[in-house]
């Protein structure tokens, strides 16, 4: 027997799931169309403003809470499998999260697959993240915050400043992230039932669309489970361990342990896949988003410290 | 020979035409994410904060620009053929006009069709406007802005206010008014090819779903050209001359004027329908906007030289 969705995003989920059975031949626009609902499990955050502009070239929304140190900033990596999703979707999650941490947030509306296939979403991350430092911003004050997809995204972009030699984010944030490009994940069965989004065939359509360009599977900047962690920043991970992806967060998890990386794994219950969508809505995602802010600002001030401390000759 | 959108919004619909055609049974449910789509062609207003919230119980976001007049709102009644459209479809529409006219907005979700037929869009308004004014706010403070289906919204609650002894707002604005339930505007058959969104099938299933209380078509409330627009506060119109929908406004600016209303018609060449949705993407849709502040400021220092110079005992 199936479980029935209790929470704001499962009813959503479980109508876009009857709409997908319903027309199995739907096209990509409409696909995108439909995704674009995700914006209606979250409450406007208040306080916010909104600038349609680029950075690097990449257009988006840039969130400004009044309230913003003005010299921070995350880099707000949309889901949506690379291919659906937009900043329209996720303005208002990113609101919740800036006015949280006390930052601005830019969406970035990074180039989609297929028409866009691998690497152009890494591109398009790196060339937010090399403006903003070239206009003066810090690297330690840019945090990546990445959901699904968008966790990929902000995973491998940093691994590849990183293989590069470049200064990289201070801190990354992800939230139901979404690495296995060969789609094993063993909660992909074991949470079938439970997740009303989520079914390993959508997830291969994805993988199809985003490595349309001919990339690996097994290459760590493609499946970040195959990477090599070392001297990755200090990195924050949200799932639920009802969703099918749950094996994509906890693979990461033990992965980044291994490496030495300061990782932080907060297991919610029995929600969907990016819960903290439902910010305003749900209390349990307005309490997923208050402890990554409470996350952000303590690793804000370890490497604070770690800064003012290291010896000048360094 | 069909003509070619060239401006954001004709695209876009060009782009759900073809969707249409390809899915003739397309469920309400996935017309209404389809049309969702109209957020897609407005920059976001800068310097605007959001809210989710009710007034008089009906659900809608109050956009707030931080320049704004806090006694003068904007009551913002959407299109979509009152079954479509949503507070997310319009509010960075709403956001503009709001910030051109320095007042507050509520971008209000009414309930549509058909699960509420007929009058309860006119009940919706009518309970958001007199929840404004038990609160205190002046109903000379309160304008109607209604853009398509929103048009007929707002000028129909304010003909019944009218009718009921009510105050009523001091000013409404339409935007490509639809008011016609019979379905005859000549411009249907002669702007068809130019006007890349409304046919006449597409008018009906939105009347059958407005009307499937068994209200009539003629009635003055539910078709608005059959009305009586004596004593109506200052209107201004604006539509386009290619739109399907421009034999509605050119009968409502005459009916209104034959009525000794103080109405405005400004008429765009060679728009789509609602075309100032395209804020901050065509100039065409930036100087509408501007005109439609221009007639608010006016309208309200009129509106306020005949209550000064009014004898105290009328």
């Amino acid at each position: 027997m199936t479980a029935r969705p209790t929470d704001p995003l499962g009813r959503i989920y479980a109508e876009w799931t009857e709409e997908f059975i319903a027309n199995p031949d739907m096209s990509l626009r409409l696909m995108r169309w439909l995704f674009e609902d995700w914006q209606r499990v979250t409450t406007e955050p208040e306080g916010v403003t909104y600038k349609s502009t680029e950075i690097g070239g990449v257009p988006g929304i840039l969130v400004t809470p009044l309230t913003a140190d003005p010299s921070q900033v995350l880099v707000f990596l949309h889901g949506g499998g690379f291919a659906l999703g937009s900043s329209a979707s996720h303005r208002k999650l990113a609101g919740h999260i800036a006015v949280a941490c006390g930052t601005h947030a830019f969406v970035a509306d990074f180039r989609r697959a297929p028409e866009h296939p691998y690497p152009a979403q890494l591109d398009d991350a790196t060339a937010v993240f090399e403006a903003l430092v070239a206009d003066g911003t810090d690297p330690a004050d840019i945090t990546f915050v990445g959901d699904s997809a968008g966790a990929s995204i902000a995973i491998a972009t940093t691994l590849r400043l990183l293989q590069a030699g470049r200064p990289t984010p201070g801190l990354v944030i992800t939230v139901s992230p979404w690495l296995d490009m060969e789609n094993t994940g063993e909660t992909l069965v074991s949470n079938d039932d439970t997740d009303f989004l989520i079914a390993r065939e959508g997830l291969q359509g994805n993988i199809d669309r985003y490595l349309s360009g001919g990339a690996d599977p097994t290459d760590p900047l493609v499946n970040p489970l195959y990477a090599d962690f070392t001297g990755f920043p200090a990195l924050y991970i949200t799932a639920s361990d009802i969703e099918s992806l749950y094996a994509d967060a906890t693979r990461l998890h033990a992965l980044a342990q291994d490496a030495g990386v300061d990782v932080t794994f907060d297991v919610a219950a029995g929600q969907q896949h990016v819960f903290p969508l439902q910010a305003g809505q749900l209390a349990a995602a307005d309490a997923a988003i208050a402890t990554i802010a409470q996350w952000y600002h303590t690793r804000r001030a370890a490497n604070a410290h770690r800064t003012a401390t290291q010896p000048a000759t360094a």
